[in-house]
């Protein structure tokens, strides 16, 4: 694709269109705009102008322009994404969705609430807890994350066990498709199968084919009480065989279970100086249950805990108050941030494994950790068979070694969990970051379907060009 | 579109490719796959021939023929559909998955078993119920429907409320696509954001986008008790009003919430010869709990049996035995057979409306049936907004009558539903049926982006051409 660039009479346009205020085009500030959570040295590039519209109505003047001009435009949340997914990887326009940042309904009837692209996740939770409410899709970005960024990569999280992922949750979209049209997909209602499930396509599609503008979300009745377990258990392999045994013997959905290694609980714990009883033990499952009874959710936990000790785990901790559970909570929110001490340059990944093949997986990482000299910690969602499994650059390879080293282990981890039935992405996408191996690694077949939408929503290829795979 | 006709030579290519008794034209055999539960006379159409394959590789093979000659190919489940999916409305290929009928794999490990199209639902169930397990796609025809056909409706059903519709557990599609190609989507991986979700735009595609030749389906712990609740309520509005409040103020989430309309309810007990005491209610609801302790769910039944006098219920019945839940289910299942005895021609609809405006929804209906004379029983699963509205023809009026009487109340039906924030259909899908009613009354935005994404996938539009919409 040949795209123009934004020249002083579509500069002046988009002024007419939105008020000067809303077209920032001061370096300073677009550098903020050139890049998300992934390293702006690697996938960083500057926007020609930012620009922060109010309303659809405005979105869909932009992109009609955009359309007539042949200027990419690249929407943007909070920017905490993972993939390089709302970095303007061609210049022109990044559109942010900052300012549409209202809750504008809360329907306690219809258990549902209307809420605009720019609202922070967590903030909608706040909204509502009093009522006895809470949406569930939630990353573990919660407190910075837009919900249209959230809903545009369809995000897990640590509750995604018991609640499923943020997708579940969108009851409807208002979008402005790539060619200006605003359009209402779905709506309060919680079934609908007259046609196709346009609604759940705009979900995890990264901003490649519509723009979201207002998303009705569903809640759930907030749950009150909660325990979480630490397990230790001498191995991965024992670890990982209690998610079914927990299900199916137990009869419990556990709100998450989360897995680390024993290399990341460590480093986690000596950055915090924190002293979980980890030493003994070849990894640990922190396991929650929630529910709305206290005695309910005691049963649960016990029942956990039994069943594990049976399975021969060596040790059950039961974190049954707030201050004990956040204790534990931030060592697992600390793994990456810790490692950073150590190096600050890492590949933190989200493969995703049929849960049951996790055991085999971590073999198969200790191997790419050995070749390419170096650590690979592994944590993440056991629950849900989705593992961060972060690349942490040796501290002593320079930095052109270390972008080689990354593309070949990454290559071979994406290869490992594809041999075992998985996949490149559980919860970050593909964005920028893993284009270049979902060319490499996805059946062609599928591949061509996808850029098949994205054409026939996107004629002109210019709404977030190049996310996912480039269209030739 | 102009479609070839199926002659001698490419009947003898079809031997070829699936063998002598795969190839089916016998006429009276074409006839058992000229409709499906919609009335034949209205919405029925002869195939040319009847295929019944074995693997994904014949389908491919014949989808590849069919795109060089130009036929159009219905696949076709069990034949339950309600909205004509899978009947052959320009002729052409049937292509039965009923040869297809193996449980490939359960695995306990990953809570996930492997199917192929032509599996009865409820056997699937039947398969792993002392494995303390089972799938939670439960539409009401469970007894009959494919679960090939139950993916492509999406369909819903009795127990949404709580565990959702079938495409929540569909992780794993292999599909032949239009043009031929055998491809997979998914997997057994419970998160996925790499790319498109197309797996997720298959499901409920009726058949349009691509032919389902093997499912991999997630399984949940098996409930082992569960409590019915028949709850009489004045009026609709108060039945109606007890949905959020369950869930808010009891924290419960109902496995489902099935309401009945005072019509219905007295047909269906007049028809069983069955004494339930609804003489003195408006409408009633009949809400199932379910779980895996006696304790719980019998404290669930309370709380909400509780709510429900505090908020104005004339009367709770508990029906906390197998016996007794089987009878009052049996009311619930037994309405529209009630009615044919009635008058058997009918329009069965399951309009979809927001939980709370169901009240608002009712006094509509009510003049709709006077307008034209019908009565129009109101039943279905009120816990999703979502009501079998069933228009009975007046046993008085000639069929032609019917014919412009059913589609006049039926638009109107829809726009009462639209109004609201409602939609044509919940469950059952499109099909030819809603066919003329979606290109009048969805946003033609909407329903282009759907053609453009048929277009992209079937070029030469032969797989289940007419349904949903007419491709110009």
């Amino acid at each position: 694709m040949k795209y123009n660039p934004v020249t002083g009479k579509i500069l002046d346009q988009l002024i007419e269109i939105l008020g000067e205020k809303n077209v920032l085009t001061d370096p300073a500030k677009l550098e903020t705009y050139s890049h998300d959570e992934t390293p702006i040295e690697q996938y960083g590039h500057l926007p020609e102008v930012v620009i922060t519209p109010s309303s659809a109505e405005e979105i869909s003047t932009v992109m009609k322009l955009a359309n007539l001009e042949l200027i990419p435009v690249t929407p943007r949340g909070a920017g905490s994404g993972l993939s390089g997914g709302a970095i303007p990887e061609y210049g022109g326009i990044v559109l942010s969705v900052e300012k549409m940042n209202q809750v504008l309904e809360v329907d306690y009837n219809n258990l549902m609430m209307t809420l605009e692209p720019g609202v922070v996740t967590n903030s909608v939770n706040e909204e509502i807890k009093e009522k006895g409410l809470f949406f569930a899709g939630y990353p573990m970005s919660v407190e910075s994350c837009y919900i249209g960024g959230n809903i545009a990569e369809n995000a897990g999280g640590g509750k995604a066990v018991k609640y499923g992922v943020t997708g579940r949750y969108i009851m409807g979209l208002e979008i402005v498709t790539p060619t200006g049209e605003i359009v209402q997909l779905g709506g309060k209602r919680v079934k609908d199968v007259t046609g196709y499930d346009l609604k759940q396509l705009i979900v995890g599609s990264e901003g490649t084919l519509g723009i979201i503008t207002k998303a009705i979300v569903k809640l759930l009745p907030l749950p009150t009480e909660k325990v979480d377990l630490l397990v230790l258990f001498k191995d991965i392999k024992s670890a990982i065989e209690m998610v079914p045994t927990i299900m199916t013997r137990g009869g419990i959905i556990p709100t998450g279970i989360e897995f680390m290694d024993k290399l990341s609980i460590k480093k986690s714990c000596e950055y915090l100086n924190e002293h979980l009883p980890y030493q003994e033990a070849g990894a640990v499952l922190l396991i929650e249950v929630d529910g709305h009874k206290v005695q309910e959710v005691e049963d649960d936990a016990e029942t956990i805990g039994e069943l594990c000790l049976e399975k021969g785990a060596i040790e059950v901790y039961v974190a049954d108050n707030r201050t004990t559970q956040e204790r534990v909570w931030n060592v697992r929110r600390n793994i990456a941030e810790a490692f950073k001490v150590f190096s600050p340059h890492q590949s933190l990944e989200d493969i995703v494994v049929p849960i049951a093949a996790i055991p085999e997986l971590m073999p198969e990482i200790t191997c790419i950790s050995k070749k390419y000299n170096i650590q690979i910690p592994c944590y993440g969602h056991a629950g849900d068979g989705n593992l961060h499994a972060t690349l942490v650059k040796n501290p002593d390879t320079d930095m052109q070694e270390w972008y080689q080293t990354e593309e070949k282990a990454l290559y071979e981890l994406y290869q490992a969990a594809l041999k075992l039935g998985g996949t490149l992405s559980g919860e970050h996408g593909i964005g920028s970051k893993r284009r270049k191996f979902m060319k490499e690694l996805i059946d062609p077949v599928e591949l061509g379907l996808m850029k098949k939408i994205k054409k026939s929503f996107d004629p002109n290829n210019i709404l977030n060009p190049g996310k996912i795979f480039k269209l030739e």
